[in-house]
């Protein structure tokens, strides 16, 4: 699987600030599950490794009508306690804040240049640059620094800044991580995605538009500030695996363009079958959209172990693991021809035990179905496709990667199939296609 | 939700039997989430309150070729630490060990001729009686011992029994609560399901017949002794709710009957609407049966937050709850009936909340189709139907109850439609029909 | 070093019970580290392994106006947590609960003749025997039972007993182990030390008179029983070694008496020497002792690091383990003829570290001088005078044991002179001379 | 009682650093129980809030040669996790750890200067300053811009510099901190006490001269570098109270100088009274010392409960926590003219219950005698003195303070006096003269 960066959550002018947070960002658990953080109040900070429940205590009450959020897992920066988020430090214009989700393809660049003045790092994160810059900035208000660093940095994040006297969310000019708000009681929430926020109640949800950044200050509407205006290209993997079902990106709902992508898959592959399977949870949407264009019918043949803790004891071969995660169910694949759906492959590896599974279950022949094309180059905006070589369909051809799988059939969603299912959403496909949007255009280069 | 009493596993004669036993407890862990435990070896316990991953822990090494696991969630006696099975007790037949899945309706009869000859009961569980019965047995030798307290207890359980010289695993005489055994590596391992022998691998696995005790001894085959011969009479909720859907029982895929149940719900009710919901993850099977049966596609209106804690900080009030673990998609529900498929009903109080939030996301009509009878009674065998007054079909008709979930129709399968779909099975219907086998037939009544 | 047994609790109509076990516990940590455990109110337990301030959380309120408390370092049964006190059972007088101090030499006995009724055992401990007996006893009034056991039961115990309608303490014939109880607030304390007493500002302290069972009852004052008659004989150990410095037993002072043996010490053996250095902190009583009487200045040559752990990382020798938990001062014994005052030697391994240290520090001389007689017999009253093998004096003269140690001279306290340091108490020597009170006299023999 | 900041650790080229740094921060544990951490190796971490058992565990193995530690009690900075030490951070000349033991009174001169230039602060700690002036030194070679850096910053600190290529250690020139180094198997040993090298077996200990920064680097003996020459100022609150007995610093042994103060004190006050009582721990070398010069007998009237945690449950006034730190024994005081010993005074509240305990114990007369001068002045230089206004002698006059603790007499030891006792090194005294070094001199004023 993919792995995603980062989930960040907001709360302004409303009380119990930290519980709210709490419940904002077990709405986001799935975007990291390997730390928590939240600040709160006057800056009072909790942080840990694990789950948001195992950190975020729901029986402590910590004061504050305000604070910021973050789940995390790690992209860049080891997994040590000190690049936990949000970060916090005393700066020149001010104690400040920051949650970020999205890496920075320039940040060497910057860490470099900050160094030669003295500057130094106390976490491996991207995200401690903003401070750094803010703190740099020739403006002195720490709104305009804010603003000033925002056009400094090209992509990519979605970012929320903690100050005594305001906090501040921007997406970068293209876009690429989604970013919500709304209104909730007395204040305002902020969260990576709408549906954490419809959880809690939240009304008036609406999306911070790229490269925009909005203030939240006291006794004022919260306004917006425009600091970009390159062209939207928001991440095609948000709708692949990354985002919840349950949630919206640039107006179109996930779990309906993952509809839609097995609608597609359907259409430009016709693979003929006798049953529709989903690998749960992250195939399911794709494979109603297949079993509904194609009238095959949708079952269960693989069963997910909800309960599975992170390592098994035995000494395993992965393909074990894989066994204990995804069982057949003999009766619903034996004598069928099985069309497997997923939403991706990585390393080959599991889906290569779950086509053996299938035929000692007795599947007569099993088609793997996947509703994204191949990815096929790295991300630097904050999803882990770890590295080139790992990516099974970046060094060799589709039908290399059949036969590894042991598949009678692999098929993928084509690049044109995916722009349609995302209903015409200009969307970044650097993972697909190699083409970075932060090395186009004329603006100055900065290597 | 009604919510099983507990899981039990044991290893005879495998290498490490701690982390075999950590293994199935994990492929158990559905059937109890309140404490662990495992007795390995020289009778070294480990015990504690939480999930499989919190008390057995994956990086210790217990010696041991043999042992005996529990996972339990409390139906009889409070959650105290002294509770937690699996038990163990120096007895007149030596150190024994015992971890039990049922409830004895018997129990209050047994502990009082006990106590009459003062024996004192430290834990507050059904279970320790086994333990006193083999002790006080007239028969010297402890396998005998054995054999006549399973004589003497009529029901519910699956049971397994820890002695230094031997495992005996035995199921009443009604069969009432599943458990099954298979060769694995050197030896043999046992489970309340199979799916969770299947996960780690096991080979030819069978069934503990009811009425019928296995010993597992050195240097011998496994051999069975019958105690019992009363017609057997599996819970049908294991089918409806309980189980894996990856399971089987008594020869029935836990998915293929709720599938079948699902057919049958529509083939009783000829129910139109637009599109079928499943309620995750317990209506999936039934809901797919449904879709089949009734052409009507199938699609996720209902996304579940798999992350979601124990408990939410806000305070809340119980729908606000529901939010949080079910989120309606409103693309998906938007302007259509849609028929919303679940196991069962227990207060109502979640099915209206699901209702409720449905039409807020632009439903047109909602009909609730349930894919088992409504519980009418409670049940003395293990599962925890609640007090009789908190069963919503208990006191209130069908009727009343629709008005109470608020939904356009509510629709029930009907107690000939389960027989059906569990394709003639002799199943307990007790908690439907309120006849209970322990009650049946000529046998010396004990009250 | 020799390790006492457990020190007990209770609490009887004074609220917030739970709060007070917890400070009562405290003044009695020294008496057992490796568990705690206290049942308050309607039989709610709280236990664990480790100090009490692990185990009892302070934070914590469990209501309730009375309940008992137990520490515990074991003696008999493994560190296991199903052996942690105070222990509840369901017996045919109700429930009960029982903390207790000391061990029974009887206990096989009793074990057996009560199995032979088919009892079984839950925990290892003797403890457990009370509640047995009290359940199968001949009387139907549980205060009747209580005292009926404890006629059957000869030695030692010091013990507290818990039931709906009362609490009852007691000490067995001998008074081999301590119990005090005194007024506190609406209602009374109960603990194994005055002095855990005396800190929580109790009044009216006194002790339990041997072969005596005090009743605590609903509007009523607190009843003695009196059910054995046998002569006194205190444990010579808790003025030793055991027992606080500011606890009393038997009406003696623990420091003035170990002040006594000090002195005693000095009169006996006329060591001369120039600096008298006490072994913290089990020495000091009686190095003041034997400095006042000899005018032997006293200083502090061996400093001992408070803070240090159960364990150190580093491979090391006991050697080595001993160098930091006492440390010379160069300053204080380098050129002097030093005289070490210790309570005991147990293996003696920390003694000849310790004489190694000092000379490796400048001591010209090193007299080890022990305030007690050479413990030479195993205690079976509750003292963990470890296997007879163990014990240094046991299996060599003294002489043997001062090369053994690498003392210029070893000196002990005479049997007499302990006596006389008692001030004329009856106390128990059994571990010194092998005579053993409960085998002493005209009873019955039980074997 | 005061409290000291910190204690320091350092370990090169030894196997096993971590390990090593374990066994000497817990020699250490006494100067910080609120934090410890460590890095070893390639920088790896483990920190965390608590004592050195419960943050560096000992199963751990974490490979490195090479360390630093340290364990704290928070003086600047609130003691929230981010600011628990070694600090470790990417600067211009690499990544560098630093663990440090003083206050600096010009920190907040070197922060503004480098927010200037947008720097920034993760920690609250005077601490992370020394790395922002490493990092922003004019010199590039790492070791250049140590010194650099030791040259700017006068005081107070004992300090280690982690880098890849070496470790440096280094006191400030008035050398008001200790530290201390020693050979140790393969390589080095650093801590601020010479007791906690020698309770690992470490050899020719030396101490660090002040204004002197040693580096160790890899095949190259230690060389020291000088770069201050201020006049020597130790702490005298190191001999007072802060360093264990068994300590030494500036060649003299603390319970020397300790002893020396109790002989001081009798020799300034020739108090008379029956018996000499310490307040454990603190009080017992002074009290030694005071009754070696009088001939007054000391003896134990306050007994120490050394389990205590740190909270009691009970509603509790202040004096009842003392009566559970501190009980008397009425036999040793009662009808008595007692002398009590304690090292310092803090705010009286403590002194003034033991006084009445002693009253209620039967005392005839209570006499309190302090072996140091009244502290009026607070430290700049790592002591916790307190707010001033917290001081009791800062605000009134010694017969003042008498009266609010109660006495019949109370004594100080003169400044002449501890300076004698000190056998006469130049000892920073400004605690109690509020002459500070820091402003002494002809040297540029930072303010």
């Amino acid at each position: 699987m993919l792995r995603e960066a980062c989930g960040i959550a907001g709360v302004w002018n409303v009380e119990r600030a930290y519980n709210i947070l709490h419940d904002i960002l077990l709405g986001l658990q799935h975007r990291g599950q390997e730390s928590a953080g939240v600040v709160v109040g006057n800056f009072e900070t909790v942080k840990g490794m694990g789950l948001v429940e195992e950190v975020i205590k729901s029986e402590r009450y910590i004061p504050g009508d305000r604070g910021i959020g973050h789940v995390r897992y790690s992209t860049v920066g080891s997994s040590a306690q000190r690049n936990i988020q949000p970060i916090i430090a005393q700066t020149r214009k001010g104690m400040m804040g920051v949650a970020h989700n999205g890496t920075l393809p320039d940040a060497d660049y910057w860490k470099n240049w900050l160094m030669e003045m003295g500057h130094i790092f106390l976490t491996e994160t991207d995200s401690e640059l903003f401070l750094h810059l803010i703190s740099s900035s020739p403006f002195d208000k720490a709104q305009d620094a804010v603003v000033w660093t925002l056009q400094q940095i090209r992509c990519a994040y979605s970012l929320i800044l903690y100050h005594k006297d305001f906090i501040a969310i921007a997406r970068d000019g293209f876009g690429i991580r989604p970013l919500f708000w709304g209104k909730f009681e007395s204040g305002f929430v902020i969260a990576s995605e709408d549906a954490a926020l419809r959880v809690i109640g939240a009304e008036e949800i609406r999306e911070v538009p790229p490269g925009t950044v909005v203030f939240f200050e006291k006794d004022r509407e919260p306004y917006p500030v425009t600091f970009s205006n390159l062209s939207k290209r928001v991440c095609s993997f948000e709708y692949i695996y990354f985002a919840r079902p349950d949630s919206t990106f640039d107006g179109l709902s996930i779990h309906k363009a993952r509809f839609n992508m097995g609608v597609k898959l359907f259409e430009e592959t016709k693979i003929e079958g006798d049953i529709v399977i989903p690998v749960l949870d992250s195939g399911i949407s794709g494979a109603l959209g297949f079993s509904y264009a194609s009238g095959i019918p949708i079952d269960l043949g693989l069963m997910r172990n909800r309960y599975l803790g992170r390592s098994f004891i035995m000494p395993s071969k992965r393909s074990e693991t894989v066994r204990r995660k995804l069982l057949p169910i003999p009766e619903v694949v034996s004598g069928k021809r099985v069309i497997v759906i997923d939403d991706s492959i990585v390393r080959g590896t599991t889906m290569n035990v779950i086509v053996r599974m299938l035929r000692e279950s007795g599947a007569k022949e099993v088609y793997v179905a996947i509703h994204s094309p191949p990815v096929r180059f790295s991300c630097f905006y904050g999803i882990d496709t770890a590295r080139r070589s790992e990516l099974a369909a970046s060094s060799q051809s589709v039908e290399d990667l059949r036969k590894a799988v042991g598949a009678d059939r692999l098929v993928y969603l084509s690049i044109d199939g995916l722009r349609e299912a995302l209903e015409g959403r200009n969307a970044c496909f650097a993972c697909f296609e190699g083409r970075y949007p932060h090395e186009e255009g004329s603006r100055i280069s900065l290597r």
